[in-house]
């Protein structure tokens, strides 16, 4: 069995990473880490994990996550990840991290968006970018994985056959990103408060949001080309879900048969991205709990444009989910391992 | 008093009209008009009126459309008004039609993207499309208005200012539109249901929407210049509200700040337009139960995109609201009689 | 034009008093207080009140407040009514006091179930208890109105009818209350949390919460007979709304007509109170935005239970429409002036 | 590998027993039936199992269903399992039938309180009542099990112990329960309606739920007592879920302490049930997506009453996870095999 660790463990992704390593055929929740918890149980923080027989909660230290865990799962704020996982993996530890530390390769880039002190650049070239399925030879050999964000996600898998293609202008993309509250996270403030957000929406962080940095640089790593994506993400009344609403210029004559080929090839034999009829209308709910990223692409020939609807859910494909599918394509375990096969619904 | 009637009180758009109509001091609810429910009092349908003195449902007949309202209301389904209105106008009675019968110029545009017989075409001339705040000539003459859709307003009051301005490329604009449900009526369907929809959300009728012509003609008609709108619209798990976010491409060298002052000086005196804050984003419940179109206009340099933030509440500014405002223009009422202040927050 | 102030203008029931005053024809928003945010525009705070020309909120100062106000409300946390009123009233000033510090007669039960200092207990004497359709005698000679919290608003107003006919055994009240999430107030926790709250619901403080011995005090003031009430509050994922679910043992034989016969006749003439159709199930939804009560009675003869179902805006009604209610009757205004005609539905 | 068929698969309770059997080691999902869509693949119905290789749809035959498959669940309209399970029994099959038709004893309170005719009585008879926790023998050796109802699940688990123990008045107990929407099915109605529900909550059926005879019906069976029970089910905002919040009046004198005592030990050993520590809330929340049953008690000596609250997702163990536990034990596979081990939070 292999020993897992999760620091953060109190947080939502940190909770998640316990719901699904739980159910998971070849893993042990070895230990539970928190900076503000040490001593307690999961349990008085989380009740649904009520006398489940989890361990209880430990206090942060590199020497016992290098030593007592297999891999050591980050599901931290900002910052506490660029500071540990160096230590943890040069004591042999591995390291998958679900914080945007070491996801974006210059440290300036990174100053410049998450206005705060970037980790070490060597550390940062040496993170394999997690997107699972167009990166596994990366993973694979990875010692520190960067999980990827959970706009980025939704977002890559949709556009990233097409940015490969060359069928769309490169600097035409725009992101009209939605996304459940539980993407906030669990600490309070008025941003997450019930009687402020039910019955309501609204963008946030228009022009400003740290994900388009990093799905500019993955776009361009895969396609070789400089890219510019406008990104806008907007809080919807719902707790869990994402859906990416994609528009590129076509600057190719090419049908919406022929784009959903390209998805369909490219994802053939991807056990977690499903390719929608072309023209459909895929809904966050029919991912819910699920590490399913689901796409549907659109041809408006009005327009000239292309529209890819993109919907996982956040706290599993764009977190926990996404980041066990790396642990199992590091571990050479079978990619489904301990992820579930159909979502909840309704 | 003004004698109103209301033909689709069984409807929200109906509904809403009765409880806005209800508190207006210049205004009595004359009668109630029903094709089903003919006879019955209205808190049958609506336990929200039970015991508030309103008029039972009347079956639908023009001749008494025409003389026993001053004004009538039309909250019907496509194809209703496009066959009553033109008699009741004849006969000596006003109109104003909630429904899209009237909006779209062209016949066949309207039979292109509404599937189905336009109105007589002599009378889609006469009418007058009810933006109030930009055609109040119009509806101040005007026996029959055509009230614009609840997309159409949210949209259009953000973006003809700059569609004047010549600062966007023409061509640019996405619209991409989250609505509440009550949009989709009262009507009984699996679209509807609450368990399909809750915690959930999803793009529908992409590149194919019916009020895109709608929405370009108006752009078309208040700028000289022909637009095309990529229009997306989503459902979204509240009941009321829609924010529409607006991206365009800048063609000239402006700033926030020049265009914030563009939409000032544009709405200046417009007691229902709010122009926030710009670099702001408004929520759909800062709005809700009101009047009221609040925007906030965003420049991305780094993009050289304009992002417009618009929000209304669908059922108010959006239908029955902005109809009312368009009653106190043609009869020469103060603009916000029997219109909320303030939004219902929370 | 009567001035009234406003204390606590930055929580939900000052917004609420806010919206309902600022449509009052009778008077004018003179005056905004605040401890947190003095000098600052409401706006700023809440931006559904954008640009809508409210005073700036001032600092709390009792002379201020007796002087340039003809009433002051206080939407207040525990204990600042409690210090302020008096002198407030002593200075000549008019106080309705929407938080619970007047509303116990005895100190001792205010201790033990609030846990804090209760007001001091001359004070305490002179203060009417605000629920209106009951008390309008003592509303109108009244200086200071100690208004009734949101759950015994809605469960006297279902409950005090049948505890004076002396058809339900005194001891039997069983009353499951469910909320909606705005009654927990602006202040930001884990209990107001959007993700722990969404797509759940729970039974808080059973047995011990604050509102218990207030329901009994006037259920045994109205009857003369000692009453004993099993409270549950319940918070609900939605915002505003209050469903009082009452069940009381029959120690007489009455029909459902009886009952229904008994409410009428009790609340004929009374505009926000509607009894409905014996047998039927109110909801929420069906007030909402408003100040009326509804109620509804079952008798179940299989369990010789009688089972009253009564709706309020917890907002509204339960707060400071029933607030604005009694202004009317201390001023001796229409009972319905400001207020609502026709709840917002859907 | 265990053959199973689902009847009723395009309802809400066929496509959980899809989910949770489409993971369960020991079975395979052998045929799916459905009398309305024939030859359809399940994904065309539900797009959340979109590409997942089950069975398409076949229809519904007797013989097919006893010789294709090990057992087969009814998930079905009431009337349905009627007619067919003693076909498919008789013909050596396996049934556990989750709808009401074989849960009441009697017919004629079957036909007094479902309003149409029962299943025949002598197969009522070899009916097993499958509340796993409480008949695991009869369950065993059934080849027919009824499933429980969603609100008689969480009520019983919660109120037997308490029956049994005698330290209840039997004549007493009120269940106040509130549901998710999901419970009311897919079919379309004003009732299920996104924009009726949603911010809303009312009771219905008060005094006339079918559940409320099969709650009573088992309480004496356990107990040996004639018992009453005062049940009124609500309809809550929210997909998943059950809180049954029940009242008991104490006929003996005993603490919490007492019946927390009797609790533990009435389910240890239970995997299903978590008696959460005495004066708890739990929320449904808390047990969402999975099989458990949380409950808490409290005791409340002001009053002399016991409050017993009790939490499922209505789904899980109010349905199809229920029926695959009592799969489990008619199979003698470990209790837990195919069930999620961590609820989904948030």
């Amino acid at each position: 069995m292999i020993r897992v660790g999760i620091v953060g463990a109190t947080g939502y992704g940190g909770a998640e990473l316990v719901r699904l390593l739980a159910g998971h055929p070849q893993v042990r929740i070895a230990n539970l880490y928190s900076s503000s918890s040490e001593g307690e149980p999961l349990d008085k923080i989380f009740p649904h994990v009520y006398n489940l027989g989890l361990p209880a909660l430990s206090s942060i230290d590199a020497h016992h996550l290098s030593k007592e865990n297999d891999v050591v799962f980050f599901a931290t704020p900002a910052g506490v990840s660029a500071q540990l996982s160096p230590q943890v993996v040069e004591m042999g530890g591995r390291v998958i991290d679900l914080s945007g530390d070491f996801r974006l390769e210059s440290p300036a880039v990174y100053q410049n968006w998450y206005k705060r002190e970037p980790a070490a650049e060597d550390w940062i070239k040496q993170a394999a970018y997690g997107l699972t399925e167009w990166n596994k030879e990366l993973v694979e050999g990875a010692k520190l994985i960067a999980n990827p964000g959970c706009y980025p996600t939704a977002t890559l898998l949709g556009l990233l056959p097409l940015a490969k293609s060359g069928w769309v202008d490169p600097q035409s993309w725009i992101v009209d990103a939605k996304s459940g509250v539980s993407g906030a996270g669990r600490g309070v403030s008025l941003g997450v408060h019930f009687s402020e957000l039910n019955e309501s929406i609204h963008a946030y962080k228009v022009g400003q949001h740290q994900h388009t940095p990093e799905i500019e640089q993955e776009l361009k790593r895969q396609s070789g080309v400089e890219t510019i994506v406008q990104f806008t993400p907007h809080l919807i009344p719902m707790t869990r879900g994402i859906l990416a609403t994609a528009y590129g210029k076509l600057s190719a004559q090419v049908s919406a048969e022929q784009i959903q080929e390209l998805l369909l090839s490219t994802y053939a034999g991807q056990p977690f991205v499903r390719v929608r009829p072309a023209g459909s209308h895929p809904r966050t709910k029919e991912v819910y709990g699920s590490n399913y990223c689901d796409i549907a692409v659109h041809v408006d020939e009005r327009t000239g444009r292309v529209i890819v609807l993109s919907v996982i859910d956040n706290v599993v494909k764009g977190a926990a989910g996404q980041a066990i599918h790396n642990m199992n394509v590091m571990f050479d375990l079978p990619e489904t391992a301990g992820l579930p096969l159909v979502p909840v619904f309704p």
